[in-house]
């Protein structure tokens, strides 16, 4: 249905005018065909649950509390699992009470009620650039003006931060909130370094700032290693966001919102508003998988297993690339950024990668404000290792082809076919990660 | 923390900075105390569930389809639900297609995403007075103007939608839509009449108007009526919302939205930024509970259930209760709306009825306007039958009490004590249902 022919249109609110099912979505709709190597969704290898287990617990929950699964609950979440999910944080270095605790539906509901708590029509977001999709669509939904801050391979350039905060203030406007995934960032695959967390922090009390920090990476370092939590730094300036969907499972829908207490209260407000409570019944599968199964040694298995994928699909990009393209090195997490010359169109190219059966995102998804278009996301952690080789044979085929059409057309020299290796941003020579680079609309039904 | 303390408040998004745990919130925090006999919570009796069904149900999901329960899904929700749920929507007459459906967390998503999409801060949005708490909490929390048509015995009253309708016209404005529960309604206890769903449609038509029929309770006819549906009178005019919970449970957070397929579209992308995806175990839960379980004979057995319940508390009522109070006389769903004199505050009663062990929620907070402090919903879907007795016995001895009270103070003829029996709306004569009536915010963690 295309827009002019919207009987509706007339009745929407501002903020769902514009909105549209985009080509990219509808591109989405057939990446999960078996023939096609996907490195578009954010997702986690379930392969490596204990399904047995996580069945006969289930089945426990609903035998053992089924009127309490099956009913309504409060909507700040059971305490039982609030005190659980403290555990998780404490885990990631992060500090909180379980009264600081609401449970969400995901991730995802925790950067959209912290969106709707704080943001008005035109107020300013500041976040890295690029940054998760979800988040922009979360701020997008409440017509927030986000603006992006660079990243190297270091993570958000903490100096470009200052400056945007000191444009603002000559502006007279200040940012609502600064949001970050300090850890083995969505998409950028880049962590904050240690210097330039307590640069942030130092930055937060100057600026009287309030952080968002997403912690959604935080315990899938490859080798375990934990970086500083924000909020260990400056508790009362930071909102937590977590999410059980990285460690133990998705499809379970449970994240949390970690924040000071008047927050927290509002935020549970705006919850009722907006679904009630989160499930019982999938609060209970949560609570139990954490009391009664070993999770953490689920974490490691997960961080081993997306080790072995990173260093296949770094191993076959550096094989099979062009000189011509750049990506980030990550150490943890699940995605690898990767930047084209600029007279490729990621967007425009996706179609094609489909017919060529290999599946990614788009750069332009992970900004507000249209860039991205020589840069795309690869998820490594869903394909098995055989498929990552494969893909990215095809992807690099690919990239081989449309860089012959460009050089056919415009010349060898033609700035269209210029790298962004040796330029500052997360594409700098292949060794950092993440580029500074217009929006296909959130959301495509994944992380 | 009081609001003049809150550090974060100079932050808050306009729509954010008047919300506040209030008082009534605190006072339900402990209602489900075994003491207290509470008809506060609009919560089905899961009682009449078979536990061991759902436990080895829920259990084959995960161990049949467990890769997929436990992954992330399509931002509509799964096909194969949706086509279920479009017969659950024919049982109450309400025709749709699968795509035209989003499955959401539970009816109050739904309620939320189309407030979402159509309405702007200041929009006027009519509803019933009173009407559902989590229906005002969704709209107040888009800072809609929501305006109330008065219900009598026959539910809203159309003629008074004319009115509204053309004194809006007047004013040079519009309403963005009617949101309306035709079938015993909550909290009003009453129904939608045939005569007046045909005025209703004729109103949309002529008005070029837009109706959310929330189809909560459509299954839950005592003698199994099936009122006829407003979709199925005018309907690309509808946006219809359906849940599970009154008909299932819950505790799955199963709901949905049928809407044209324009408006349903941007209601994806709206819900993919509020919480990516419906959760894929329970929707396989609710999918294998309706394709290889017994649901209408279930259906059937909340009907008798509530049936007998209703009985149980309207015989109590007229047994016990003085004569300045009335009450509406539900032939289906869960609620019963009370109305006492004048002189007594529901809200600034409840504390003293959670003393006396018996528990309710106050009028006013199902009303956008400050109505409803002289009347109280009660939910008799919960309670056992003998504790409805006790429950109905504490609350009449409480009012006699007041009433006293209001006698000693003001003299017995004093307009405090005037009852509304003999007045239009839904207080009339105990014959009726539901009143026309200040707000104690959205929500208290149940329907």
């Amino acid at each position: 249905m295309r827009l002019d022919t919207d009987p509706y249109l007339s009745r929407y609110a501002d903020r769902a005018r514009d909105l549209a099912a985009s080509e990219i979505r509808a591109l989405f709709a057939v990446v999960n065909r078996p023939e096609i190597v996907s490195f578009a969704g954010g997702m986690p290898d379930t392969a490596a649950m204990d399904l047995d287990a996580v069945a006969q617990l289930t089945a426990e929950v609903v035998r053992d509390h089924g009127h309490t699964a099956l009913q309504y609950g409060g909507g700040q979440g059971r305490e039982e699992l609030r005190e659980q999910l403290v555990e998780v944080m404490a885990r990631g270095g992060a500090p909180a009470t379980p009264d600081e605790l609401l449970v969400t539906v995901g991730g995802q509901q925790g950067l959209e009620l912290v969106a709707k708590c704080f943001v008005d029509p035109g107020d300013v977001v500041l976040a890295e650039g690029p940054t998760y999709v979800g988040g922009v669509g979360a701020l997008s939904s409440h017509q927030a003006d986000l603006r992006h801050v660079p990243m190297d391979a270091e993570g958000m350039r903490t100096d470009l931060l200052e400056e945007a905060l000191a444009a603002l203030k000559r502006e007279g406007r200040r940012a609502k909130y600064v949001y970050t995934i300090p850890n083995h960032q969505n998409p950028g695959g880049v962590s904050l370094s240690e210097e330039r967390r307590v640069h942030l922090a130092e930055l937060a009390e100057e600026h009287d700032l309030l952080l968002l920090e997403d912690g959604a990476y935080s315990l899938l370092d490859f080798e375990g290693h934990v970086g500083t939590s924000l909020r260990s730094l400056v508790p009362d300036r930071v909102v937590y966001v977590g999410t059980m969907s990285k460690t133990f499972a998705p499809g379970v829908r449970t994240g949390w919102i970690a924040a000071p207490t008047p927050v927290r209260e509002r935020l549970v407000v705006l919850r009722e508003a907006a679904d009630l409570c989160p499930g019982n019944l999938t609060q209970l599968v949560v609570e139990r998988w954490l009391t009664t199964q070993p999770w953490e040694a689920q974490v490691k298995e997960y961080r081993a297993l997306y080790a072995e994928k990173a260093r296949t699909m770094l191993d076959a990009l550096e094989a099979e690339m062009p000189a011509e393209v750049a990506w980030t090195r990550p150490s943890g997490g699940m995605f690898v950024w990767l930047t084209v010359p600029r007279g490729i169109d990621t967007s425009a190219l996706l179609a094609k990668a489909i017919v060529n059966r290999v599946a990614y995102v788009p750069g332009r998804g992970f900004f507000g404000d249209g860039q991205g278009g020589d840069a795309l996301r690869l998820c490594f952690s869903y394909a098995s290792v055989e498929r990552i080789r494969e893909g990215v044979g095809r992807l690099a085929e690919l990239l081989q082809g449309e860089l012959a059409l460009l050089r056919d057309v415009f010349g060898a020299d033609a700035p269209e076919l210029a790298g962004r290796r040796d330029e500052p941003g997360i594409t700098g020579g292949g060794q950092g990660g993440g580029g500074t680079s217009r929006d296909p609309g959130p959301g495509w039904g994944v992380a």
